[in-house]
């Protein structure tokens, strides 16, 4: 379908939805502009990827600007798709950066199969649908995050290692990015909540509510999981003390026990020509006798102090 | 008592509490939606557990959704129950997440008994008394975790373990969850108690400024605990370093004095043919002697320098 | 004195403050409430200690929560004691926890010697001096504190021990506990020096402002207390491992120096049957010499990099 | 050109740009002054670099001051360069601290060769394309940033060394000293969005919009890397303990190992006059044969605890 | 001069300065205050120092409390001097705390030669130069301490020592102090330039508003220093962590090489009858091989890893 073809859908008294999938190249894009007389500066927030998400009032239109997210199991970290919404009168423009997934598949296919209230009420309603879905699509997201970071706790306490660093790392720095996506949304929620600017009902408002609660809640999920993630490198510096600690006490266990052995030994490897223990007939067992003793008495001292619990 | 019969108590001029313990199926739920004309989106918050708390005003009615807390001792946590009121005009609808449990026993015997000035005042004292009762659900919970983290500072101080370590993080995760309920109780009651949406009497709304009062209590007492559960793990690495340091302690104790002491007893095992020592009929106590001089010293400077005191 | 003999005062044009000592028996305070007209929440406000400091304005009074604190020895930390304020027309109530103390003494002295200008002026400049007899406690014990973190800092750089650890986490927790009191006293005096209530003349509202700027202070000098205990326990953590280095250092300096020269008397302890060096005359003097320059050479290797400093 | 040369362009309709390149002398600056009647506070603001970004209405100028980065290779770092903006009702002045580079150029060839929309605007749209051209300046440094957080991460991660301490240090300097840039830029865009001091039309505003959002994204970012950069510290803390655990492992591997084989060896050395095993001819293969069994359990001992994997 | 003295200069219609220094003795001030008919507590808050700086209108007569810093060589820290103004509407009195140092030379010496506009304008341009110079006394101040942590920095990554520990919590100290001066000098300036008290004509407050950007400016470099600092304890501890590594790694490689060896020079000193490679002629000298051979491939396999590195 090319741009122009638009016009006669807007003639209609019908909510029409274009969906504009992959921006397209600049013709397009361009016509687009001509067809629905579009701000240059709109046209250029909606394919300048990745913007920041935004609402921006143009009179005529409202520019609302989002990205869904989802994980990407390849690179094992998120990925965004930026998602602009134009709202006008009666029609309403999305224009999506990545054509191979749709995430308002949904949307679409209840509309066809006519379900549900979504045809009953007006194009707000329909921006509603569509930046619920956008929210929404952040909760899968940290739940993965919840789980790799819950994974990682239980891994850095047991047996900490390199690898362990990196993922905190690596997970600090996509919470601090997935921040960087809610909060703004926030506050484009926010405005549109109490504003509307004048393009929203009373009765569509209230779901507008319902999208800025789950945006406060993705806000504070993320926000919490931040601070476990940095309360955990707290933990891996602490469980690497811990081995460190862990690795000491066999090198001094050792080291305790044989060294005054080896010491005494050592004594009676002596080569003075008048030592008379070494005279002696039971010399030898006596000697060996007293070594046995330090070294229970030694692994007695070890065993009381709790030293061996660290390497079962 | 199916929904339908709530009718005939709507019809009168009396205050009417009802309370849907367990969410019941969707069949009641619809029904009761029908009886007494909820929005859509209503219905869905009570039902979606758990939601964020919070309060909206649906015109005809109020809802306010909250969460009661009770220690579970079985995890070692503290487990949450939705529960959401909704109060018209003249009735009070609960939901409680979880039939089991009542957390509104006292309230109800207290009405029951005629005990009190319950019955004097009007819907909102009651919506008052409920929501009061949730706050309070909170302070057991939060006792709780200060015993804990009193038990652990003992503890980490005195002989930190690995399993400490799970605990403070533990901790730290729960007090976060923890001040995600009752952040959005503070602006839940704030704007309760500002605006009152026009449902609650003056007299009754210095009542909630109490239970405002209480929030700001609950939410400095969560962040303090937090800070402390935060300083813990620095405790808990300082603690892990005295310990690495005691071991160390004890190696170079013991290394340092039998150290010097072996090389002596090597440089008389030497074999070489001429070594006048060796010859002297009192040179190996001679050398003792000088190794138990060498020990003594060492033993004093140690003692000196105050590092036996770490083995008491 | 009854709770019904204040009536006669109250019948008088002047000023009277009456003063509850203990908080008194149920009795007791039933009667002043019935005396006075008191709301019930007002009265359970004042017997359920401690409450948060807070200033409630209940039409025909004003009522003022604070707590008082002073160092109690003993427990080395502070305790509070919670002073009660109820302004009326031409009253005031004040109702101390406990009997045994008096804060208001030097006041009470003021008054009957009818210094200074307390007499001059009208129920609120009373109030202001109780307020400001308040506030004025807490100076001394932040004094305490910083004192404390002052010892700690000297001694923990010094020689750090596990008790200075526990002490830096009982001043962070004292801190905080600290914080939790003096914070809402801040609220309650932004509100009475902005609003007044009503109740209080513009001449005395100047002397409310100072009160307000000395809070402000003493929450400033807490902040900066508590980050100079939260650095305190960083101090900490790097003066333990600064002990531990300098240990290492030892064991270090003794093994280096003294492996090696066991080694070579080892190798001279071979029983090989063909060792030239043995047979020489000399070979033990040049073994040994060789010795005392190995080590000689040592030491000066570890004077140079100035590890010897350390244990001076 | 002469400052008193400007005043012919001064007399005609058409907007002008003055660009004044190093300040100049006091002199020209006082013609300048002169000439367009400029407060004595304003030139002072514009001479004595660097001054912190702002925004000030001389109600018949506007002066804008801001700071021009950009990456400096050869320290390593980034330089700033004063740029400040005086608006007019037809001529605009741009002052350049530095006038061997020149960050406009790519605005005035526009200008000369008449492209785009920027002579169909007025004096307020030059205005924006200058302040958006300062902007645009940030975010190259600050990519060059992102690479050498980056970079530092994986080497800090594989193998952490002074230098790299260093460099975190200077890079979270850095990134404080550009937040100080950054912050006023936000404040000074905010009020001229909102209030644009009536100077800036309506329809050039949705310009200075964007440009402030950029100032905020600029902002987010910042804040990201610092966040990043400090926890790249705590990595670096991390890293170093977890080669000084590697380190202790390898002297426990070989301590563990060879201690009680020399002990043995020490053992057989003893010079007593009846010691059974060494008349036996077998002895000494049986003892080597001991040795090695106690050095494979040993070896297989810290194999199957995984010590051996941190060599690779 | 007497306070009484200033009479006469007050009937005229010029404006006068009056700079009473060494705050005086308490007849001096309370002559002072009758003469100029000073609230009670004005006083008190211009002699009790130190105060925190503030603002208070007095209706006929504004107060002006601040704090002037110095920087004190002997005890390598900053020292205050509380300032306060006095702005009537002819007069200005300002009361230095130490006579010995006037930082107000510069402007008297500019009136007594009648240089610059100072006295072409009122008593509140006056004004806003003795609080220019108070703000411009913090610069050289926060200079000494940018200095200070500079010259630490490189200190502590070459060479850690318990000095600089201590040398890093006195500049966190000293700068918390600075804030906590800073602060309070942001509101006072804040209120200043928002409503001038109807005390300040606009043509000053122009002048006033520049303070203010010197006194934010003041602010921001006081936090980055604070973070600076607060880093740097942590580059400290890393540092250290550095230190204890080269110490392990030094005593690791020694180990290394020599117990090895250590234990093959003892297995040739067993005393076993029959060991046959002692009777070989060869024996000894491969023996000495085959330990060179070890200690090579050792020195090779630590050389390969870096670790000789860290002892240059």
């Amino acid at each position: 379908m090319q741009p122009e073809d638009c016009l006669e859908y807007l003639q209609t008294d019908n909510v029409t939805w274009f969906d504009v999938q992959g921006l397209g190249t600049e013709d397009i894009l361009n016509n687009i502009g001509k067809v629905f007389n579009l701000h240059r500066l709109l046209l250029e927030n909606v394919v300048n990827v990745p913007q920041r998400p935004k609402c921006e009032d143009y009179s005529d239109q409202l520019l609302i600007i989002s990205q869904v997210v989802r994980i990407n199991p390849a690179k094992n970290g998120f990925e965004t798709e930026q998602v602009s919404l134009l709202v006008g009168e009666k029609y309403m423009i999305t224009f999506q950066e990545d054509a191979s997934q749709d995430p308002f598949k949904e949307i679409k296919s209840q509309i066809c199969q006519k379900q549900g209230n979504i045809r009953s009420f007006g194009i707000d309603y329909l921006a509603y649908r569509v930046i619920d879905c956008v929210i929404e699509s952040y909760f899968p997201v940290l739940e993965h995050y919840e789980d790799r970071i819950e994974l990682l706790e239980e891994k850095i306490i047991s047996s900490p290692s390199r690898k362990d660093l990196e993922q905190i790392y690596k997970i600090r720095r996509e919470l601090l990015a997935l921040r960087r996506l809610i909060w703004p949304l926030r506050d484009m929620l926010g405005i549109l909540t109490r504003t509307g600017y004048g393009k929203i009902n009373m009765d569509v408002q209230i779901y507008f509510r319902d999208c800025y609660d789950h945006v406060i809640q993705l806000l504070e999920i993320t926000e919490s999981y931040r601070e476990l993630a940095s309360s955990l490198m707290e933990v891996y510096l602490s469980a690497i003390s811990n081995k460190v600690n862990d690795v000491m006490k066999l090198l001094t266990i050792i080291s305790t026990i044989f060294i005054p052995l080896t010491f005494i030994a050592g004594l009676y490897g002596m080569n003075f020509e008048y030592m008379p223990e070494l005279k002696s007939h039971w010399g030898y067992f006596i000697c060996l006798g007293v070594m046995v003793l330090i070294a229970l008495y030694l692994v007695f001292f070890f065993w009381r102090k709790g030293w061996f619990k660290s390497f079962y």
